[in-house]
Parts: structure tokens; sequence; C-alpha cells
């Protein structure tokens, strides 16, 4: 929870006047029907209490993802757990490479972690590059990486990855490892490190149903890892009943809802692509990412304008370490959304 | 969430045969209807991400409390409020009156903090009495109270809590005040210290509405604190996000519900009696408590015979500190359901 005006996110449609949300990066065609029912259907069964294990749903992600159950924490959003990982390992020092979501600095400063900026170039697109492996020490306690990042929308490449987990490996290095976009890219599941992650290795895999399955509002995220005694450390620092009965409900409906991400992937490709040609055409220069989002460098006071004027409402960037005014991301929606911002755009840029 | 076989409370109807469950303390009248309408309802916009600000619930709830909303956060059940708390404060030392909801214990033991337990003596009820003053000391940093407690149903008497608090006061003590089943005693809206408490006061008041509205199963807690710095602190070490928009849709709905309100208290009052009536003239050893349960001493193997035989779970104390096997808490039920606990009972105790 926010208390007052401390909210540095996208998504608030509520204290906006929002006709279109481009701000969160949440699936374009919504929720499956299947989940909403699976939530509906949950109404008539609150009185009880969740079950605190998340059985049924642990066993079908084991099956997902060739694991077994005891290897996979729920939690109330991935975000939580993000809060959980850094509470339950305390570190001293931790590496981020920024530009990146925000939450994990703040989980970070939770637990009066000092944290290195590790800043990615803008000339190079934000890759995650070799560079950052010289970083990784002995005294680096965690490291955190997103793939596909938040906001540029750039994946880590695979050899890169094999690199930094082997000098996590070294070091001594927990890495919280970032899927939570990886199946919104294309073959995604095939990217995901999971399968690979070793019996001894500190890697916090960390996935989420929120953008994928259009389940922001519910609430449900997991992570993968290995480390059985860590998992069991971070499920004692918080209540045994995180995660809600409809969102265990619906999380179980959507690992079902196979013909609606292919049908999803193949949207996002698609309007993905005509997005990044109608911004270029318009001269906008933006960053051809890997997700279901783009990060843009607009020209200042353009998210303000798209709010007053059109009720668009998209991620201003300036709040982001490593950002500045102007850097904006855009989730990618249908393609009668996106011809509306593209208008919007088309207008505010003088090409109308 | 709980990994493996770690599960220590009442409500485990998922890894049980359970026909009627008398082992979480939930409204027998189950959920109101306006609340299940509103679950159902929110499972049309889960896309979007919920209010971060709990606006209009916490907006609902001042007005209910006569506080500002300011003074009100909301959590993913009051249970996670627990841990917020102690992650917020970071107590050193602690004072926890026992037999008490473990998950108190767990949340102190989670940030290091060194808890005194205070044993309340069987003798007297297990009452708060004056005795528990001097224990408080410069050096607590916090103190734990539930009224009335889980599991005993004991609350604590309104001028001992109020000699407290003046302690409090005096030692710079921050109490932690569990009102999560006051709203379920007679008179429980005009017992409240919230309307109470001072400007400056280092006292968090827990409320749920778990209990009163059935809603074990999509979590919402909230919590009433004079102290804004404070609050903002407890804010920052967990994500926006925590409040699911089934949860928030939810509470409103339930603050709605007056004439449920009224009914549960009536049922409960008469089938408390009922039970209480009955329990004793088996002979069983059962303490009048306040709340919407009753604590009770049974045979040994209880619990085991009343789950194998008759498919009915109890709250088995025996991991409470400070109880014993035997000690058992169930919840009050339907008429119906309370007759057939009692019936089972009955053959057990051998006045069948």
């Amino acid at each position: 929870m926010v208390l007052t005006n401390d909210y540095g996110h996208g998504g608030d449609v509520y204290h906006n006047r929002v006709t279109l949300d481009f701000s969160a990066n949440v699936n374009p065609l919504g929720t499956p029907k299947a989940v909403k029912r699976a939530v509906a259907q949950s109404a008539e069964k609150l009185a009880a209490y969740p079950d605190p294990y998340c059985a049924p749903l642990r066993e079908k992600l084991a099956a997902v993802h060739g694991v077994q159950p005891e290897d996979i924490v729920c939690g109330n959003g991935a975000a939580e757990l993000i809060f959980q990982f850094a509470a339950a390992l305390r570190p001293k020092r931790a590496l981020l490479p920024v530009p990146s979501f925000s939450e994990y600095d703040a989980a970070l400063a939770s637990v009066g972690c000092e944290t290195a900026y590790f800043p990615l170039a803008r000339e190079t697109g934000f890759a995650v590059t070799e560079d950052l492996l010289a970083h990784i020490t002995p005294e680096t306690d965690a490291l955190v990486l997103c793939t596909p990042n938040n906001p540029t929308g750039r994946s880590v490449a695979p050899e890169v990855l094999k690199k930094i987990r082997a000098r996590c490996r070294e070091t001594g290095t927990w890495l919280l490892l970032d899927e939570c976009f990886l199946d919104l890219t294309d073959a995604g599941a095939e990217k995901s490190v999971i399968p690979a992650l070793g019996a001894d290795e500190r890697c916090f895999v960390l996935r989420a149903f929120t953008k994928l399955y259009g389940m922001a509002g519910v609430r449900l995220g997991y992570a993968v890892c290995r480390d059985r005694a860590f998992l069991s450390a971070l499920c004692r620092i918080a209540q045994p009943w995180n995660v809600s009965a409809p969102a265990q409900a619906a999380g179980e409906a959507a690992l079902d809802c196979r013909d609606f991400v292919a049908e999803t992937l193949s949207l996002i490709a698609e309007e993905k692509a005509y997005l990044l040609r109608s911004l270029r055409a318009l001269g906008i220069d933006v960053l051809p990412g890997d997700a279901n989002f783009l990060m843009l460098s607009g020209v200042p006071g353009l998210y303000d304008r798209l709010l007053r004027d059109y009720g668009i409402l998209i991620r201003s960037c300036a709040n982001y370490r490593g950002l500045g005014e102007g850097d904006a991301r855009i989730a990618v929606r249908t393609h009668a959304e996106n011809e509306r911002l593209i208008a919007a755009l088309r207008e505010i840029y003088g090409h109308a």
C-alpha cells in the first residue's frame, strides 16, 4: 500500500482521468475468460482460509517448469517476492544495473542494503554486457537482473547470462533473476533459465501471472529456486496465507489457457512492429524491446499532454534511475488502441 | 505461504478430510451476499493493478472509526500487517502474553527480536491483569496484546487496558493491539480503543475483515495508528499493490452489511450459550470467551478422534505456547453444526 502521493509506477487508473492505459504492461487481450470465471467462482468459497501450501497450483507450475513443487514459492504478486527475497537474504551489498524496476531498489533499501548501481549505457540500447562481470565480487551479496528488462524491454543475451551465473557461482553472489516478462517474448519458455538451474545454485527466478494473463488486480507471482533452505527461510518471514484463494484459483485456470497465450504472442509481435514503424515514422526515438512494451524518448511534457488532452496514460520514466524527462514506456495494446495513441502522437508531433 | 508440513493453524480444509470446520474462527453465516457479488464483479476488471492507495476503502473505514484516512493502512489480511509492524519497528525486545496467536511470535522472530513471554495463568482463566504492568519497562520496545485473545477468547478489561496504555506511554513502548475479534463480541464497536487513541500514541490497532465478514479467502485487514511517520515507514518496506482489487471491492461492500453484522452477533450470542451449556453438561472444562470461539480442555486424542471418526476439524491448541495436549479451540457455528459437534462429543465422552 501507499499512503499519500508516493506512488511512482504506471497503472494508476484510479486517480487519473484515463481513457486508455498504456502505462501498465499488461496483456492487451486482458484476462482469459477461464480466469475470470475461476475468480467469480471463488467468490462462493471466501469464508475459508486459502490453502497455505498453494498445493495444486505449485504442482501445476512444477509440471510446467520440470521442477519439484518444493522448488516453488508463490507470492501475492511477484512484487511481494522481491521484498521477501530481500528480507530473507538481508544482503549487505547488492549490484543493480539501472534503469530497472524501482521495487528492487525499494526492497533492498528496506533491509538497509548498500546498493551499487551499474549504469546501462543508452548508446548500446541499455544492453547488459560482459562489462558487468568485473563488478560482481565476493562482496556482492546479491545481483538483480531483469530479462527482458523493465522499462527498456531488452533481454540479457543467453551467453552473457551464462557468464554472469558462472561468475555469481564463483563469488557466492545470489542472483535475483526477474523473468516476469519472459513469457511475453518470442520463444520465451525456451529462454528461461529454470531448466538449467543448478541444484546448489543461488538463483531466485521470479515469474508472474500478472502480465501474461491480465491478472494484475488479483496478485499472483511465484519464484523458482533450488535452494530449499533459502525458500524455507523466505516463507518463515511472512504469513502463511499471503496467496488469496481467488489468486490460487485464477493461477490454476490460467495455466490451461494455451490458446490465449499463443494469440497474445502473435498479437504482440504484430502490434509491436506496427508501433515501432509508426513511432519511427514520426521521428520518435524508440528502443526495439523484446517484451510487450516499448521505451521511447519523447518531447518534454509528452506525458502530461497525452493525459490532459487525450486521456491516454503512458508511463513517464523520469523517475527511473538513469533515465530522464521525456523518457517514457508504452505498453503494446490492441490495434485500435495503438492507432489512437499514434493518432494522438501525430497531432502532438505536428504531423497531423 | 508454507512450504511443507509447517502449518500450525486451523482452517486447513485442503489437506484434511473435513465435513465440518470448527477450527477457523470465521463467521458461521459465511460471507455476505453483497461481498460475494463484489468479488464476482471484480473478476471483470482483473487486468488493472489494484488501487495502491486503497482510497475509497480507507475513506469508508475512516468514517466508520472517526479517524482520518491517513491514519489507516490496509493489508493482505491482518496477518500481513503483523509482519509489517515487526519489520518496520524492528524491536530488539518485545513482551508477549501467552498463550496467543502464534504469528506475533513468528513475526517478532523474523526480525531477530528477543521476546519475553508473559504466561497468563490458567487459574484466572488466562486473564490479562495489572501484573503485566511491572514487566513493561523502558527496554520493552513492543508489547503485543490481543483482545479478545486468540485462543482464550478473553478480553482485556477496559481499566486494565487503560493502565497498560499509560504504562506504554511512560516507557516509550509500542503497543500492537489486535482487535481482530472485537467486532464479534457484544458491543464490540464501543469497546475499541481507536476513538481514544492519543495523537502521539505508539499504538498500532489491528483489525480484520476476515472473521466478521467471512472473507478469510480474499485477505483483507487494516490497522489504525496515529503515528503517520511510522505508517509511512511501514508502507515503504512492502510493495504498493499488496491489497488485491477483489479484496478492496469486498471490503467496501462489507462495510455496508449492517444487518448481516447484527444477525451475526445475535446468532453467536445464542449459539455460544448453547455450546457452553452443552459442553459443561458433558463435564468438559470450557472457558467462557467473549469472541466467536471457545477454548476447552478435552480428553487426550480428542482432535484426532473428531477428525477421523466424524470429519470434524477443531483447532488443537497443543502447539500454543503455554497450552498443552487436550487444549482445543472451537468456533461458534450455526445451530445445526453445533448440534453435530455436541452429538459427536457426547459419543466420545460416553454420554451417548
